[in-house]
């Protein structure tokens, strides 16, 4: 099986078409260089061209060519995910979605909108309503809809919603398969877990039907601790309060403020551990009751009342993957880890994880709802020195207890449970039987027998020039 | 100290004031009769005169005048209390707000409103901005707001929100105090303990500002099922499910359904366990799939979409304390109990309990949130036979570990955690000089020293005729 690109490119001349080398190997990236590991095996992955359709109809022509001409077919929405999720290992066709942007229905508790839409974008079609996305990806700014179900996990508001997999926060997703006459299917209920999180890897989503939540001005916080336990229970506790509406609650171990996140700098000491707050403007008074309980703790920024002479911008970007990104800005030498704290030890756990790597990791988590129960996703922040170091942190964490998604693998399942994920599988063999769609991807397709001792490495990965 | 009466009514002519027998003791009575307990004590209770201001500058006319005269003040919002709290133990005046119903404004996330709204007629003016009150209770349809939060504690809505007494749930409370000349005073903060479920025993609420929840068309529901740990289970793990949005989740021990609940009867058999609940109609989907994941439920009714001849009506006045009313008029032997099985012991703590009193309880719990975490309120129904057994059955509740607030007391104290609440005492103290705010409901005021060994009997008591 050999891709003829030239022929699926003449078949698809008269779309919008690019194969000029620079715009190509600019769509063909994302934010993969976070991580050492990657950055030292995709860097120099390119496609051969990149179709932007218009329309669903035109989505299945471009799946249609390519699956006659054997194109490998690697889905874009804005590049933002941070594993190489969009990038071609093979080369072929990158089918970039941010022409289909438009937002289709609106009513109470939910939105029907094109994969292509920015959040930002749905945000303020829907806030005509009152109405706002549930839960959003710090990159709410650049990234995608399609690109955060297909790629993301959740994010801002998963404290109050849990993440995008739970039951509920998807309602719809309709896809286009890769065959010979590409089907267009509508997903509810359990079919949803087909295609979500399923990295474009088994069907191509061309239209989301999403719940939303009341949309209010969010009260931007900061609050400094020089104690980093009575800021993890500060964060731990406040979205225990069932009264006070919350959006974020983000933990930053010292020095990250001070080191990292810059218009914070001036207000915060080395060792003043942060806490990031988005709170509903009506549960701010709640909010001051609950803050003024709690000794050794003190407000430093709100947005709605602060004489900060230039105020920090959202919150939010400073939490999720931000801090990553603001961290790897000042040191290079930074990468970091995602871990699952879960209730009830997450307190306990991240204690003694912290205690275990001093210097090396600086502590930042996530509230996140899981199961109805308060707990941590921990963004950890590592200086890295080697992979075989980064991997036995790995192991550290997993032996005392905390679940790592390892950020450095680019497979489904090595950044997720190491284990086959049997319905997105199924789906593939159905929705994609000559394994076009973002190849390299998915082990349980290309190995079934993989045993997971080692990274991953696939075998038909374009060679590095 | 004696009341002058008739000092008081000529001061108070002007007003909109009645001093015939038959409204002033339909005026002076509450559902305090739902305890056997408590109508062998209170069913002579009535006061003097009853007054109906329209305005605060009436109410304040009505203190300062009873204040001067020695009278009692009573403060009655609907009278659906369960525990004799709107009733006149030393006679006098019954102050009775449900001429002060104006709504006066609504903004994202909050309304202020007068206490003597019903709380369906706030929500239905909420309504009109897409919002409605976090939660209410299952009196919604004749309770008033003011009532709920002098004298009730959380409802429908709890299962997300929790109680009315949680940070965030109650923002602002304006308060007219009993004194010579009475002062006007705005709470907030921690402020709003002092007078919040203090019965108007320390200060008249006269202005409420409460946050709000977007309004949906909720899906009432009934699930039935012959095994009473799966249904309870039901609605805990329901309850857990962040990315499911419900305002109520109840199950009812079999006969319940088939006994008590007329219009369910035909659907339910004697053996059945039921739940009901409210789920937020873009929840439907992912409700349908939790369902189908549960063996040996069934779905019998969803309000949107059913063939019941004749439909059940709101579902939630099937829950809290409609079910003691529903049972109540079916079989007036039965009363009932209010327990908290907390977190994390509380479905065993139901089951340990459920079997120790056979044929005596049936359990009816109410999923709700208390420091983040999904428990249930308890509202058994009991078999009445002798007062002594009653004390017996709540005595056996509290040694296996399970809070009981006992509905068969009148006083803040026995009905709540038997011990002193510090705060509301010393507003009294302030607020309330001569003691004349609904008087016999604050064993503190009354007999600091009490110590709780038998039913606190008010010395000062209207004799029964
Ligand atoms: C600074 C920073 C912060 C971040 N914070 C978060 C966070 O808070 N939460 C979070 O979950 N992620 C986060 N991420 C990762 C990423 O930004 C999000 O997941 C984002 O939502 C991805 O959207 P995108 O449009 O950029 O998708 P892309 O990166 O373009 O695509 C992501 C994956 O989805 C596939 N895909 C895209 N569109 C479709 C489609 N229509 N049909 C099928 N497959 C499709 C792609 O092939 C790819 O595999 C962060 C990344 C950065 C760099
Ligand atoms: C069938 C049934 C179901 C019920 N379900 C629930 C439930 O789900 N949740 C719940 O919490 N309760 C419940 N209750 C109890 C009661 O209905 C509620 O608490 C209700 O909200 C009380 O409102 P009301 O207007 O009837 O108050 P009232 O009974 O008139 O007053 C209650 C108390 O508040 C005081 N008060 C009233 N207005 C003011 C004011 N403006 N300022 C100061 N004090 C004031 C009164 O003096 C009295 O002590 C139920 C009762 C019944 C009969």
């Amino acid at each position: 099986m050999t891709a003829d690109i030239t022929a699926a490119k003449a078949a698809l001349a008269h779309l919008d078409l690019v194969d000029a080398e620079t715009p190509v190997r600019a769509a063909s990236r994302d934010f993969f260089w976070y991580s050492p590991v990657l950055k030292a095996r995709l860097d120099h992955v390119t496609a051969d061209f990149v179709v932007r359709p218009r329309t669903e109809a035109e989505v299945i022509e471009v799946l249609k060519a390519c699956y006659q001409h054997d194109v490998p077919v690697t889905t874009r929405g804005a590049g933002t995910g941070n594993y190489g999720q969009a990038m071609p290992f093979e080369g072929g066709c990158v089918l970039h979605l941010n022409r289909m942007t438009e937002v289709r229905e609106i009513a109470p508790g939910r939105v029907v909108v094109e994969p292509g839409c920015l959040l930002k974008d749905l945000d303020a079609a829907c806030g005509e309503t009152g109405q706002e996305i549930r839960m959003f990806s710090s990159t709410w700014a650049t990234a995608t809809i399609g690109g955060f179900i297909a790629g993301g996990s959740g994010g801002v508001g998963s404290v109050t919603w849990g993440s995008l997999r739970d039951l509920g926060n998807i309602i719809r997703l309709r896809v286009v398969t890769m065959e010979a006459e590409p089907r267009v299917l509508d997903f509810t209920g359990e079919e949803l877990a087909r295609v979500s999180h399923a990295y474009g890897t088994n069907g191509i989503i061309t239209e989301i039907e999403m719940p939303l939540a009341p949309a209010y001005d969010w009260v931007d916080i900061f609050v400094a601790s020089e104690d980093f336990g009575a800021a993890m229970a500060l964060a731990d506790d406040l979205a225990n309060e069932d009264g006070l509406l919350i959006k974020l609650a983000s933990v930053y171990e010292a020095p990250t403020a001070h080191a990292y996140f810059q218009r914070v700098r001036p207000h915060a000491s080395e060792s003043d551990h942060l806490v990031g707050l988005m709170v509903a403007p009506h549960s701010m008074d709640g909010f001051v009751t609950f803050l003024a309980r709690r000794p050794g703790v003190r407000m430093i920024y709100r947005s709605d009342d602060h004489n900060w002479p230039r105020g920090p911008g959202p919150v939010f970007e400073y939490g999720w993957n931000h801090t990553t990104l603001r961290a790897l800005k000042v040191d290079p030498s930074i990468t970091y880890l995602q871990v699952r704290y879960g209730f009830p030890d997450h307190r306990a756990l991240v204690e003694e994880i912290r205690d275990t790597f001093p210097g090396e990791c600086i502590q930042h988590l996530e509230a996140i709802r899981a199961h109805g129960k308060v707990g941590f996703a921990g963004l950890t922040l590592v200086k890295f020195s080697t992979e075989e170091r980064l991997d036995e942190i790995i192991r550290i964490h997993e032996e005392k207890g905390a679940m790592v998604f390892n950020p450095h693998r680019y497979t489904l399942e090595e950044g997720g449970r190491q284990t086959v994920d049997d319905v997105q599988l199924a789906f593939k063999r159905e929705a994609d039987p000559k394994g076009l769609l973002n190849p390299g991807k998915m082990i349980a397709w290309d190995d079934p027998d993989w045993a997971y001792e080692r990274m991953y490495a696939y075998p038909r990965m374009q060679a590095a020039e």
